[in-house]
């Protein structure tokens, strides 16, 4: 089958793999529908020193199953399912704490032997605690929604959720990437009524708008930092949603977060050290946030997209084909896509 | 009167100071009974720049109301009473939110033209959102338990709080200073069974385990690390109190925290920056608390005190009286004395 190497920075390819197999009873075979490339992706698009050896990549997918092991219960053959972006037992004691990014039985898609899922079909391990079925149709129009399921919605959902949002908190999201508008969805729909976005590209922002936002400041650095204060009688906000990764991003957050209050991370961290000593000790501040257990939280969520209420999936701007994946890596990293959906050739 | 002063590292007297006189209709003057020394005190004893003028110290203390300013309602001359400390108004939206130490009137000890407490006598700033009324007589054998209520039991009782300390949760607390040994006693409170204490001074953590400690780590750094995995099946612990302020013990609170789990610190950060990139990041590791709004816990507490539910007032090991303060500061900083209870002379 065909699917989706990176062999070093800007170099990512779509290749001949071997054929997704079953090797663990626990395993499934699952033919590929929709994928997608994730900001996260960038990093080792921008990042990867070059390697003969390529590596596999894409974590987010929704599929149809093909072979089920026979230690799976649950799923058959023909289920459409989501997957989260990253696998797991679904009932270790950390999975059962809703921590499934820390399954004793889970890892990472693209790591070790494990398939990457911008492809044409993916072996998935753990596939009963991983896949959730989705009571739609392969044709549903739901589709793109349904996909963010696999990270982005979850991941905002998240950072909202280790923020403390709720009705009585203030909001401020930083970074307008489809995670960062996904984290104004989650708040809002976790109720919080006053949400600051910090962003710069007005295509974006008004989505973030249409999600929720109440306020859109472009300034960033000191200038960004002003200017949410400003708008919050000089406090900052009660919720800081960091969706971005960078260390500017994060020192953003300190700057704008009311005394009290908790900055969220969920963008990888560009950064091994920051300030945490007495300016965010004196005004007890919390770091908050992780890696997002998306699995725990599809339940929740898959509702709403369902009907209707949530439309996460408005983040995809562009669709392409399994084979035009290398114009879909670039675009998102000259900024003229904003989250690519990608589609079997 | 006479009151403690500090000139610079090392240097800390006795001398003649202006005795306090009400300012402000909020004010009230108060003669003090019991004052302490506190861990925090031997930062600036240790580290302090030589200066011409001294500055006033202490943040702690017990005492007899001496004089009301006309504001201060529910208050009266003769009444003995507990300050927490930071002074604050107890009517502000930080306040009401548990806030004082964000308090917007609100300031600490010592600081401009405010009293430090190691004195006979202290003008109360926001006496009335400040000082909380004690039922006992200035002789009750409860007076070192109640004057920990100043800071050191709700210090460490917010560091367990802002950890997420329950039943459910396993506890290490990093550090056998009165804080540390408070905070045992605080996590104990809330129900913990599983506390372990990594501490150096037998003497210490023997307090440690009446107050609740299960077990004594005297090993540190990356042995200590090790030595809590073994004793929690490698996982570490889902709260950890860090109740020193060294870089180092963030450090370790780090490497013993489980994934998911909070960190949580109460002791001055002497650091700037600390490692809190993708190794935190992948876990779900939070960094929380700051400094203690003790203001906020003493009304719980002070039941608990008042029938000997607990008996934090141990952690003083050493009394003596105010023109002795200088030697009490040294024995705490040669550790020779855990804590320093301080009389009128």
């Amino acid at each position: 089958m065909r699917a989706t190497v990176i062999y070093g920075a800007g170099d990512v390819r779509v290749e001949e793999v071997p054929d997704p197999k079953l090797r663990e009873p626990t395993d499934a075979v699952v033919r590929v529908l929709r994928s997608c490339v994730c900001g996260s992706d960038l990093w080792p698009y921008q990042s990867k020193p070059d390697a003969e050896r390529a590596d596999r990549i894409g974590h987010e997918f929704i599929g149809v199953v093909e072979e089920v092991g026979s230690a799976v219960s649950g799923l058959a053959v023909g289920d459409l399912v989501v997957s989260p972006f990253v696998w797991a037992d679904n009932t270790c004691d950390f999975c059962r704490e809703g921590l499934h990014t820390s399954c004793r039985n889970g890892g990472f898609w693209g790591a070790g032997d494990v398939d990457g899922c911008q492809g044409e079909a993916v072996r998935v391990p753990q596939a009963q605690g991983t896949l959730v079925k989705l009571p739609v149709g392969v044709d549903s129009a739901l589709l793109p929604s349904l996909l963010t399921l696999s990270d982005v919605f979850p991941t905002g959902h998240h950072c909202a959720v280790t923020a403390g949002v709720s009705p009585r908190t203030t909001v401020t999201v930083i970074g307008d990437g489809a995670v960062g508008l996904c984290a104004v969805l989650a708040a809002r729909r976790l109720g919080a009524e006053r949400i600051v976005l910090m962003g710069r590209h007005t295509d974006r922002t008004d989505i973030g708008r249409e999600f929720g936002a109440t306020d859109v400041v472009a300034e960033r650095g000191k200038e960004g930092v002003e200017r949410v204060r400003e708008l919050t009688g000089g406090d900052g906000t009660h919720a800081v949603l960091e969706c971005v990764g960078t260390l500017n991003a994060l020192e953003t957050g300190f700057g704008v977060v009311r005394a009290g209050g908790r900055v969220s991370r969920v963008g990888m961290p560009q950064y091994r050290e920051a300030a945490v000593g007495f300016g965010m000790f004196v005004r007890n501040v919390t770091l908050t946030g992780g890696v997002a257990p998306a699995r725990a939280y599809i339940d929740e969520l898959l509702p709403d997209v369902l009907d209707g209420t949530v439309e996460p999936g408005r983040v995809f701007d562009r669709t392409i084909g399994l084979s035009e994946v290398p114009d879909g890596y670039r675009a998102m990293a000259d900024r003229t896509a904003l989250k690519v959906l990608v589609r079997p050739d």
